[in-house]
């Protein structure tokens, strides 16, 4: 058994290119139909409301697509609507990042003291700690919000001495906290690994959701036996659509991407928001 | 005559608040509608394109609401789609803060060496250097985006090192092509004034839109004579409309109004996308 209907993937915005990158890794006969809402991102500062809303209407625009696995590659989206989300669409898997990042977390934590930095809004829904203490309850959680990282990613500024002040402004706590294992709870901050990895030394485990994030996809779909069994995967078979094509699209895809930039198709954003 | 119909005011999120303060300081009898997009804020790294179509889905919104004049407050906004707006909008006037900026600064500079930061956008466009240059051809305009700006006001770190790391990043440069006036060409800035005073040094004017903005709306007002005669204006009296309620509402509102803050009503962002 196959299936070679592609993977839907969304993001607020090109953050989640790093679970494409990730999934056309570990699965390179998959196609994906990514979806990015540029014209609306970032989503980590908003309100519940309006976070569960837009998420939604990005899952049921790509559930026109006829795709066999959704996977919501925001954080903030997984942390606040995940469980909405699921329960709306029954007919195919539905995944988030927190969960596996959550996991894996668990699975790597020798001194069960695990630090999570992300959005505002993935941190004050405390999606990763309940995850984590449904494994194993005794296991202590320091969140942080680190709203500053986003836009510095976006400038291209990864390597840069404010992102280094910043970092330690954050990051100084966790290391004082004894934390081993630190969760990337944001797509954009694999960008920042070696900023954050220098500013909290090497005692601490790093863990990026959106690797553990495919991983998951993988898992699953081969439990399924639903992995494509079509040779034509990858980026070129892929469609890549936003809801704005912005002056700085193609270095940032780039950056996430790896030095591959898709063909993009945008939208008007009238398309979601019905 | 009078008109005691109220002045629409709208901006991408909460900083055309300081427009709105400045209004009701220089006109305490006026009533305003104040609209924020804080749904789908920041608009400064936008194409122009999707800042069009926000900007007069704002301006609509408000034209409902029977105003007597609509002031862009949003500096991307009057740099990319003001000439747009205006030409749409006859019925009543229409102002931009970009061009009582620039004329603020043509009167002030005595070296003719205008210094302007904003968005993204609002440098791209070039619209406050062509501002300048059709009152005095001669005058050199040298800008600056400035993308970390809105985000360190927007997370209250106004007093912080990381920001003053910023701003010499950003405006050192500034100091060395001469300038003696710098425009701070985004509604969000005045809240930086003196980590940017302290940076540039006090031989540079710093050049604050949203004020200048106000003035000159007190300025048409009064001459077409339709200031308000009643004596109801102010906070009280005047309507705050937002897209959505984030949690940090409050404190950035307060921080923009000088700690009032006023009663909020969120309206759903269908009301403005149609």
């Amino acid at each position: 058994m196959s299936d070679s209907r592609p993977i839907g993937v969304f993001d607020s915005g090109l953050g989640g290119l790093t679970v494409a990158k990730e999934l056309f890794r570990l699965m390179p006969g998959e196609k994906i139909i990514y979806l990015g809402d540029t014209a609306r991102c970032p989503y980590g500062g908003r309100s519940d409301d309006t976070i569960t809303k837009f998420g939604m209407q990005d899952a049921r625009f790509l559930m026109e697509m006829d795709i066999k696995m959704l996977i919501v590659a925001c954080n903030t989206v997984s942390s606040v609507a995940l469980d909405h989300i699921a329960s709306e669409i029954k007919e195919i898997p539905v995944i988030g990042v927190v969960l596996p990042g959550a996991r894996a977390a668990v699975l790597r934590t020798a001194e069960r003291k695990v630090g999570l930095i992300g959005t505002s809004a993935t941190v004050r829904t405390g999606s990763y700690a309940r995850a984590m203490q449904n494994i194993d309850p005794g296991i202590k959680v320091y969140a942080k919000a680190c709203p500053l990282f986003v836009p510095l990613v976006e400038e291209g500024m990864a390597d840069h001495d404010i992102t280094r002040l910043a970092a330690q402004y954050y990051l100084y706590e966790m290391i004082d906290l004894g934390v081993d294992c630190l969760i990337l709870g944001c797509t954009h901050y694999p960008m920042l690994m070696e900023t954050i990895q220098g500013t909290v030394g090497t005692r601490i485990q790093l863990i990026d959701s959106a690797l553990w994030a495919a991983k998951e996809a993988q898992d699953i779909l081969t439990a399924l036996h639903s992995l494509s069994d079509v040779k034509t995967g990858g980026l070129g078979s892929s469609r890549f659509i936003v809801t704005d094509l912005t002056h700085s699209f193609e270095a940032q895809a780039s950056s996430f991407l790896g030095n591959q930039i898709p063909a993009i198709e945008k939208i008007p954003l009238e398309n979601l928001a019905k």
